[in-house]
């Protein structure tokens, strides 16, 4: 590897360069890490709806041109002046929400929404010259979400960037840089479902079975899977939900029917879709007196939720969720042991499996039924 | 008392005849109670915002006519078979927010909304025979909240009536019907506001006094009271408010007033107005990552609240409550205990004392900023 360091590096990208238009495999040149960064050599990449959302030009804060991609593992190549904590021949996942441990939302203790490089990834730029890393032939290519995946080589900063047992499948954890600890958190950490609760998730894609998982492994009795495919309910089973219900079988609102399937509502609703009135049926479909409603999906830009005061007062909850409230660098390691003691799940949710070149293919895939995860081999 | 008990007692109240007309004093025949219920004789009742909003039409589950009221304190005057907790000449203060120990809510231990009697309060009648304890020569007047306090004597159900200490003195305990309550289990019960916690309470009347006393209680650092009302801020320096905002005062929304104050947001925010656009800023102005907003006005029939839900997935967290989360039959004599120790307010809260035929200009009254809890003498 110290052939490389401190060298700008030439090497394949994923390259988005404007909204809604096919990626392009570029020759892109990855400069060194600077002072608190880390050059990471991306293994595998999965896809993940919120890159999709911001390729489709939706996203308001979205930056063409961007490399995208945030589901990711790989190794450290070279790490810049400062870095302590990992270094070249480490094993990581990147993480699209940091973790210094010395800001304001850090010692919290109540988040894990790190607020220090914020600034920087929110604008696809590195915080030490609020410049990128990436560049073609001297033109810059903007980051994403700190992370940037789709490419052979990216830059994070160190804080962006979770230390991960040498033994673990790349291939395989990757997966828990985003999806899967998304909704198991949503569960654990947001939620706190306890042993008994009745639990209703919307929408059941990934990280909508990542949450069954979740609810089955916190003790929950029920578990009551929403989706408008009823084909998602064979899969569905093996991530423990136990009760299907389509919406289109039924005339009433769909928070009604759940409200009489369980004698007076659920005690915890996770949406995991990104529809607000999927959001509003959530909340509605709590029981009275302590229900709480989760949104987990992320909704359109401009979008809002709304609901009756009332729902409110009488005792429902309602909550948020990012990257399921897991501290990144401290507690993706931790799920990576739990994945390797078989404790989560996590190939399961790899329904497909192509390379960097297929981008494209994978990005259809991802609006296809039959898809949760498409991991990508990102090495040529 | 042995004379009055089984028989039928013809006593004043106050008698909403339609929406929006003033109130009559009328002679009524109230009915001895019958199998579970507590025959009251009311001395001192405090008016509400509740019973001004059902009188002025505005409620849709307003029924006339009726006889309303739900803040008062009094001494029971017989009970029905069965009743075992209260017996002629206890001392109690009666409760719109049930507490039966039995049902799926009470044995929850999530939430203080009994579901016993409500299917009968909420439509002005006693569980029992489905009819009113009230008449006017034969003509049924209707129940309000299950308490009907606007009368010298009212039947209520055995599960809505909290026995207190015969010491305490019934024209200022009265409060604790209600209001009082309200904003202190807000705090102490809904959004368990911590020692230093930085707090905005919406609207300084007696429910966000109420707040503002019971977050001081707490050790919040920070009470920041918002009022169009400058006026108010006098008294509710006295409540433990430490800071004032006038939204009038600013051009920018308030929550970006309030977030700009507080380097992020409020760790907790109550809204006690009724209003959904403040309920609105109230959440807003939470700090990103752990706020929480709880929602304790009554917001008019049909309104909705709305925000992005951005807010929540960025850790925002959106609660409601009603009396303050406390146990009524429980909680009600832990109150009067603490206002007897001095451990909390109350006859800071009561600005005007009137009597029952003066019931109209209470009304009046409430409508004024000066006014904070009117106390009407319900004896003749």
């Amino acid at each position: 590897m110290a052939t490389t360091q401190g060298q700008v590096i030439t090497c394949k990208a994923a390259v988005a360069w404007e909204a809604n238009k096919p990626l392009v495999i570029e020759d892109v040149q990855v400069a060194p890490p600077q002072a608190g960064e880390v050059r990471v050599k991306i293994l595998f990449t999965a896809l993940c709806h919120t890159d999709a959302y911001t390729w489709s030009g939706k996203d308001p804060e979205g930056l063409f041109p961007c490399i995208l991609g945030h589901e990711a593992a790989g190794i450290v190549e070279s790490v810049g002046e400062g870095v302590t904590e990992v270094q070249p021949g480490d094993h990581v996942i990147p993480c699209y929400q940091a973790e210094c441990r010395e800001c304001k939302f850090c010692k919290s203790g109540k988040t894990n929404l790190c607020g220090k490089v914020r600034a920087a990834t929110g604008v696809g730029v590195m915080m030490n010259d609020k410049k990128s890393r990436f560049s073609i032939n001297g033109k810059p290519i903007y980051h994403f979400m700190g992370t940037s995946t789709f490419s052979q080589y990216t830059v994070v900063h160190d804080v962006s960037v979770a230390k991960i047992d040498p033994k673990a499948p790349l291939d395989k954890v990757c997966l828990l840089g985003c999806g899967v600890p998304t909704g198991l958190g949503a569960v654990w950490n947001t939620a706190k479902v306890e042993a008994g609760s009745i639990v209703a998730v919307f929408g059941l894609g990934t990280v909508g079975l990542a949450v069954a998982e979740g609810a089955k492994a916190a003790g929950a009795s029920r578990i009551i899977g929403i989706d408008i495919d009823s084909k998602k309910f064979d899969t569905a089973k093996n991530f423990g939900v136990t009760e299907f219900v389509n919406p289109k079988d039924h005339d009433r609102p769909i928070q009604q029917v759940l409200v009489d399937l369980t004698d007076g509502g659920v005690d915890y609703s996770f949406e995991c879709i990104g529809n607000v009135s999927v959001m509003r049926a959530a909340l509605e479909c709590c029981h009275k007196g302590w229900g709480t409603s989760v949104i987990v999906g992320v909704a359109a830009s401009g979008q809002e939720i709304s609901t009756r005061p009332f729902q409110l007062v009488t005792g429902r909850v309602w909550k948020g969720t990012a990257f399921g409230g897991f501290k990144s660098r401290s507690q993706v390691p931790w799920l990576v042991d739990k994945y390797m003691k078989k404790e989560i799940k996590v190939d399961e949710y790899i329904t497909h499996n192509l390379t960097l070149g297929e981008i494209n293919k994978a990005f259809d895939l991802m609006h296809e039924g039959g898809c949760l995860r498409c991991v990508l081999s990102v090495e040529v």
